[in-house]
């Protein structure tokens, strides 16, 4: 198997079992991989696709500033310049951007703060911290509808080869050193997310 | 394969989909496709049947009045004349009926206001609409027992190819030019009415 | 196909869909499917099996007391006598017990009043009540660990062809003429569970 | 089929099912089952791994002191210490451990009091008590970051053949004789915690 091919079907796997989770309501999220590093390509997802499904359109290739890679009817996913920003800046090799109900509740909760930080769970192991007090924090940018402003905003934060970054009533976007590493962050961030609304409806109750 | 048989697998997979999700509580929901213009013809659910199961006789072509064509001991779906309203009026090419406890809440919450609006949510964009302030207002009807009355009061808000509208304590109905907008607009709407709900629920906390 | 098998394939089919969707928490949950009228007899899911498999031990045939017929290891369902209730007093056909939280949930808040009443819901309608006015009463007995004494009590509210019984803390018996019909009321009561503790979490929001 | 083999694929299913209901966010968690008693050796989950996958590399033998036997490039889930306590001091062949994001917030809502105990549910009946009065105490213990420090709390609560401990922020252990009460036990448990919490919710409402 090509090393393209290879790089598909990883990501294939991962739609596929986001999708079984309903992470991508109204052909929103998108995803890439990377596949060269010099020059840099990866594989996105093409745009407005209904990704319950699975056919041999569902990616295609496009260079280090996110245009199509030869002849296509394919259209790169709108917001494949925040996947360019990642790849472009850091040794991240795979890309998840995807919309749930929580990311979109803490990102309103929290967007005047403009970051959410999380303490004392086990599951921020998944980010490679293993000391007890370990802090992971979360930056949450504004939502700009200009996609180059919000690419520009998004970029400030991608300071390491892997991370999350939460976009205001809109999404997160975490990326890792491969595919595996990158869905590890975007779970661990969406458990983390779901506990801290669920730990947060008892306050008023335990008080 | 024949255009039938297309829009028939196409009907067959929103279902499928739906059914994962336990969208068609009770037997309930139902699921249309336009196969004509002139006339209009379009297969619609038959009544009473387990959505979970795929068979041959899920759907039956019904004709602009919303009457089987052909000889069948199928009997339509007891509300496609709100399907027969959205064919006739407008360009859609899908029309999709679902009951979900979200949106029978947001439902009852909004009932006596009328309709529902969001702004400010990136999945605004999964209806079309790409600027920044975008408006998207779903309307909440009165769930009239008498279908023919349910039918009228429905086709006042049925104005666009694509749109949704609330029966209160009763379920969504939301189409679109073809398969994909229909479930599209569904999808985006109840993705909305979560995650109001979710945020609503931490008003009293926040504050 | 024999009435055994095809009686077997639907009882097999309902608790693959159940199963999926986790409502035999720790082997709970049991199901039954009538076979014969003079004398009855039943089929009903074997004792302590793992709901998500499927074997051909998943259920064994029992007669009008609920006592194995013919020589078998296998050890009915310990609450194979609400069955029994069901099959002996009435024309159902299926009878479905099933653990869910938000039953379990219902059963406590409203266990004092010894009943809960719907109305106004459109999903009414899959209780065969089709007036706008309709309403669909469940009965809430005490879960007696005495299964006689149980199944005493339970019998006084099993009075139609189909219908449902909340026990408290327990969970929930829904039956009906056929596999569908029972599933039927299963799915209504269950959605209406859901649908009313959720908008019942918003009472103080709204006031 | 080996014993061996046999194993595997007992283990193989749990992890299976409990996949699918998203139980291993961010590679999360870690299963184990006995293989022979004298002297001790389990499979254990192999660590990192992204249990939605199914492969030959996902366990792997261990002996009484958690260490690979024989040559292998895999290793042992870091928490394999704590499955190592239940089979030295108990009869147990089974052992789970899974974070959800219930497990997670009862053990921070209890953490204080170091325990949580349930009273009056049917679904008790699970873990083998069938009394009207039975109740279920499951102890709640302090997430050591150091391994060997956290099983040595641990193993004090560790006093039958079948159990269940948490670890605050962290998730849940339960285990039993077998597969299948190991599950049992677990899936009662997240039952309990998902029922109370949802009860609970609900007490500012009804007063």
């Amino acid at each position: 198997m090509s090393l393209m091919a290879k790089r598909w079907e990883e990501l294939a796997d991962i739609k596929r079992v986001l999708a079984r989770r309903d992470w991508f309501p109204g052909t929103s999220g998108n995803l890439a991989i990377k596949i060269d590093d010099e020059p840099i390509s990866f594989l996105v997802t093409a745009s407005g696709k209904d990704k319950t499904k699975e056919t041999n359109e569902d990616f295609l290739l496009v260079d280090s500033k996110g245009q199509p890679v030869g002849e296509t009817h394919l259209k790169p996913s709108a917001e494949t310049l925040l996947h360019v920003e990642i790849f472009n800046k850091t040794n991240a090799g795979c890309s998840l951007h995807v919309h749930t109900v929580d990311n979109n509740v803490i990102s309103e909760l929290y967007g005047d703060k403009g970051s959410i930080t999380f303490k004392g769970q086990e599951i921020i192991k998944a980010y490679g911290l293993w000391d007890e007090d370990a802090e992971f924090t979360i930056p949450i940018i504004y939502n700009h509808a200009h996609i180059p402003t919000l690419a520009a905003d998004f970029a400030k934060f991608v300071k390491a080869d892997a991370g999350a970054i939460l976009i205001r009533n809109h999404g997160i976007t975490a990326w890792g050193r491969d595919a595996l590493e990158a869905k590890k962050y975007l779970e661990a961030s969406e458990f983390l997310f779901s506990y801290h609304l669920k730990l947060l409806s008892f306050k008023h109750v335990m008080v």
